[in-house]
């Protein structure tokens, strides 16, 4: 998985265009009464309530960023990046990948670990705090607002939702990690991230999923693969006509209707690498084998909001309903910037 | 001067957003008579004319991260980051600083020239085309679009405008670069990028304009400066009636009226840094002496699209116009995004 734009898109809107917030800081603006956080910022009160002029729930890109910029304008931001939250190290989903080849400044390729470990030592040495523990509720009903860990309390001015979303993945033989699976060793969860590894250069390859993503991944594909199917449940597609139209009238895509994924297994050469998939039709309910050697999930993803408690109006597809275009939230002072959100696209 | 995130902003939109740019490629959408590009992309053909799917214009970190962008997804794209282009040498205003300090994944800094060396590199390694050439004309009244340098015709399928903007300065004895001058050494253009640095600490600053980034710059400052004046030709500010009443109700801000730098001269203690100014009431006559350790011009910015002489609907600032939120212009195809418009915060 390589580096995903479209959480730096919205963080940097925010950091541009939000009233105030990094541009004045919040000094102007904040009302008196949280006017203690100012001197001694984030230290303890007597009831054990930290109290901060920003909280950033989060800690993938658009969080550090976000803490960064906030550190810097003198915010003295508390930054929670959980504790194995959504299974993920703080980090978020970079962290579970390699070589991230597109973020601009590292010819060569970094870590995504690597890249997540920098950031994070960046947004340490302008001053913010970092706690390891997951947010497990918030209360965003009166200023200032309340962001509560296992342990710990922080009431806070203002407050950034950086927590991402995950890529939804099948389960199934040979989906997971190795030595037992394949995943990112030719399954992936993002086309746009992945496709132009080598490894899938000239081989055929499948994408699961029936909706805009799965078109625009099977499309985008074609440019590396010498054949993309499309593995799909039923007998009809949910993604818009054009997006169809344009698979359908792609040479180099096939579909294959009424069918799901049951078992991936290594190719011949190189028992490391997804060399095939066991597909079964569900109306006959026979099964082949299909080589290919990538495999990639455009299946959506899930927004990491459960903390939020309903606290925040969502979209049908379950995100943080901001402004276009900013990371405005209709909640004046809860700022959200989102991870890869693939149905947006 | 540090990184300015606006530049990504827009262009992370343009990424994620422009319908099948890079998540399709162009390879879908393309008119059936350029499809000659396909085969060799940026190809000379008989008349001495380039051929490519994507043309970009502009050496910046918008610039680049296009190209990374584009080249992963197999555009070929050809990149003109000009020779001295607004008298700046290719990599864009970050090559005018030092240290960056907010460009997330360096967290002890990077020199900005080096910042832009490494994002061309990247650019190089997927397969950029790059142009050490000015871009002196274009022609978007037909498809494909033709790019123009000295030596050079380029036909594109698209064209992306990341030319970004210079920081206009004023010109007065001591306002240049070293040895003479304390350009980066306590006079900056942008308050926001440089405004955290040690030098201006607990330091009297001054700011130079009367439009709403001089007010939002100057309240930004108070964060860091002992104090902060405001130097104005005029004895009305141009900002609006907010901006300007959270400026003058600022304890630490103070405004000079009718009043221009005449000279920048070096601090007692160390010659190398800017130390104070000279000031000249406009209306009497009288020049005296300010004590500060920075300035910072807030006049505004100078969009560097010349070469586009009128071929994309420009604001009343002098950008190109694009749909809000995206990099979309009236020009199908034709994309912009922009550097540091110091304006439209």
């Amino acid at each position: 998985m390589n580096f995903c734009p479209n959480s730096w898109n919205k963080l940097f809107t925010l950091l541009s265009k939000a009233p105030g917030l990094v541009r004045l800081g919040l000094a102007s603006s904040v009302s008196p009464s949280s006017s203690a956080s100012t001197s001694t910022s984030s230290a303890m009160d007597e009831l054990g309530t930290l109290k901060t002029k920003l909280c950033i729930i989060g800690s993938g890109p658009a969080a550090h960023t976000s803490a960064i910029y906030a550190a810097r304008a003198e915010l003295k931001p508390i930054l929670f990046e959980g504790w194995m939250a959504n299974d993920i190290a703080p980090g978020g989903q970079l962290t579970t990948t390699s070589d991230v080849e597109n973020f601009p400044g590292f010819p060569e390729g970094i870590l995504g670990i690597e890249l997540m470990d920098r950031c994070r030592s960046q947004s340490l040495r302008f001053g913010t705090q970092i706690f390891t523990e997951t947010v497990s509720k918030v209360d965003f009903s009166a200023k200032p607002f309340k962001v509560f860990s296992d342990s710990k309390t922080v009431e806070a001015d203002s407050v950034i939702v950086a927590t991402g979303a995950v890529a939804k993945r099948l389960i199934f033989t040979g989906s997971g990690e190795a030595p037992d699976g394949f995943w990112n060793r030719g399954i992936s969860a993002c086309a746009v991230c992945d496709g132009a590894a080598p490894i899938f250069r000239n081989k055929p390859l499948a994408v699961i999923g029936g909706g805009d993503s799965a078109m625009e991944e099977a499309n985008f594909l074609t440019k590396y693969g010498s054949l993309v199917y499309i593995i799909h449940r039923r007998d009809t597609f949910r993604a818009s006509r054009i997006m169809q139209s344009r698979a359908m009238s792609n040479p180099k895509i096939k579909v294959i209707w009424n069918s799901a994924v049951v078992e991936a297994f290594g190719d011949e050469n190189n028992r490391k690498l997804l060399g095939g998939l066991k597909v079964k039709n569900l109306v006959s309910g026979e099964a082949s084998d299909l080589t290919v050697s990538g495999l990639f999930f455009a299946i959506g993803h899930e927004p990491a909001i459960k903390f939020l408690d309903g606290q925040l109006e969502l979209d049908s597809d379950g995100y943080v309903v901001t402004k276009p275009g900013t990371s405005l939230t209709e909640c004046p002072w809860c700022f959200c910037c989102w991870g890869c959100p693939g149905q947006e696209v």
